[in-house]
């Protein structure tokens, strides 16, 4: 992060101010927890964060590691500071979020992030709360063509698990899929040898891109439950009034290793990565010792503003 | 730091808010710098703070240390992005700041700060107003019987200049009245052999407490000018409406070596600890190379909010 001067600063201020305002109203309190962690609760959350952040020692010379991001936090704040609160649990942050960069790619260190979890929704519901009320968010703060790229992380496992491939051919597959790489993807898939609908599928999935007609093509095929859900989501968020922002995308591969549902990323026409995202992490809070289900999704504050900024320019 | 849950958050988020419409109000505007800056950077701004924070390495192996202040960053700020503006310059910030604390002290090791910074103004005045401001912003926050405590950083440098004590002997003399050790103190100043008004003073400093009727002490003495200062700035505080929080304290000093004259701190008697402090730091921006003379206060969100809470209780 570079310096913030007072005219940004406003701005800044002010797209928080209506995202607070937001989540306040859907219900969800905000939360803060420490910038920095014990790297063996990040671990417990994601073993790939580790070594991938800024890392100190503490007093004990114990590993603190500096959040990269809130999600895993948060699991542990509801683990430990609510074991017995009854489900649905709904929290919010506005906070830093930090990444060890490579030099020179002008990636910064430090991040701004806004964020909703929500605790213990098992159905579609969830996801279309937590990805709807970004969206009026998002409108609130003054964008007007964002959309949201909806996923689903689990579908590729399952069509994995469905052709038996081992660990060493399933991390090459899911590097493909993640580069969005089609040619290799083709190459790898042929050298396994594997055939058949989960093959063809598997194959398909990083072209699969549009309307809600894309989840036709997961039907009757090893993928029918994950496309039942989606539509459920497309459905809700249809009810919601945002269904024309929705951009069903089964080629989406989130980075972090605790998704293990629905995934989403947000876009705006005036910024070249992506703002935010999140999923579904079903697994994640029983790791510290409360199991429920959850779903949540994040935003940057400052890509948010170049995309508002982008929308003012054109009226 | 610890978790903060959404009950407490809502109330730090009321008391920001009260101090950001003060701040706001009076031209200060919100700036944001990045946590962590080049350790040379610090270095530049207080030879002390190496070492003290914590230490993370850049890309390129370079050391990046965690700010413990705002001062220093808002400097650099200043001096970088202000090269040419007309003074005065006034800033504001909402911040995290990180100390690496000792084992089982009980202390965070991160803190919620609130301060402005005010650029170019020599006088009194700009002592006056960054605590006028300061003050009246934590009534506004519900604060009540909240406290100044104004001393001097350039008194005990007079005296020892006066004096003619070397280096090795100023520190162990400075690290006495920092403890407020007035028999260490004494068998100090006895030992080194030095007479006179000066040594005088230099013994009843931490003694000097209380309403305006100390800086009298002061008069036609070695701190003859550091008197009048301090006078003026209480005569504007007193048409500013919050005279009758200032406490003199001649005994106060701060820890950051930075400071060249007055000093500040803040506190409720709900509270335990100063709430925050500052001062004037005449000779900081120039080695970031825009000489200027400044001065700013900042406080601690949580203990203002304990003091806050504090007064609550007593209505």
């Amino acid at each position: 992060m570079r310096d913030v001067l007072p005219d940004e600063m406003r701005e800044l201020r002010a797209i928080m101010a209506r995202l607070r305002e937001a989540f306040e109203r859907a219900g969800y309190g905000e939360v803060r927890t420490p910038s920095m962690e014990y790297e063996d609760v990040l671990r417990r959350g994601d073993a790939s964060v580790a070594g991938a952040g800024y890392r100190l020692f503490d007093e004990h010379g114990e590993v603190l590691v500096l959040r990269s991001d809130m999600t895993i936090p948060v699991a542990r704040l509801v683990a430990s500071r609510y074991p017995d609160a009854e489900p649905p649990l709904r929290f919010s942050y506005f906070a830093l979020a930090y990444r060890a960069v490579e030099a020179r790619s002008g990636r910064p260190r430090e991040f701004l992030q806004a964020g909703i979890e929500l605790i213990g929704v098992p159905t579609p519901e969830g996801e279309a709360e937590v990805v709807g009320l970004m969206l009026a968010g998002l409108e609130d703060a003054g964008l007007k063509r964002h959309r949201v790229g909806i996923g689903d992380g689990s579908l590729y496992r399952t069509l994995l698990d469905e052709l038996a491939v081992g660990e060493a051919d399933r991390a090459a597959l899911l590097e493909s899929l993640t580069r969005r790489d089609l040619v290799g993807l083709d190459v790898r898939i042929d050298r396994l040898g594997v055939r058949g609908p989960a093959a063809d599928l598997l194959l398909e999935l990083p072209r699969l891109r549009g309307g809600p007609e894309v989840l036709d093509r997961l039907e009757r095929g090893p993928a029918a439950a994950a496309g039942e859900r989606l539509k459920g989501c497309y459905e809700l968020l249809v009810e919601r009034g945002v269904g024309d922002r929705v951009i069903f995308d089964l080629g989406l591969v989130r980075e972090l290793g605790y998704y293990t549902g629905a995934v989403f990323e947000l876009y705006d026409p005036a910024v070249g990565f992506a703002l935010g995202g999140g999923g579904r992490y079903d697994d994640l809070l029983g790791r510290f010792g409360r199991s429920l289900p959850a779903c949540g999704i994040a935003l940057d504050i400052q890509r948010a503003h170049v995309a508002q900024a982008g929308e003012e320019r054109l009226q």
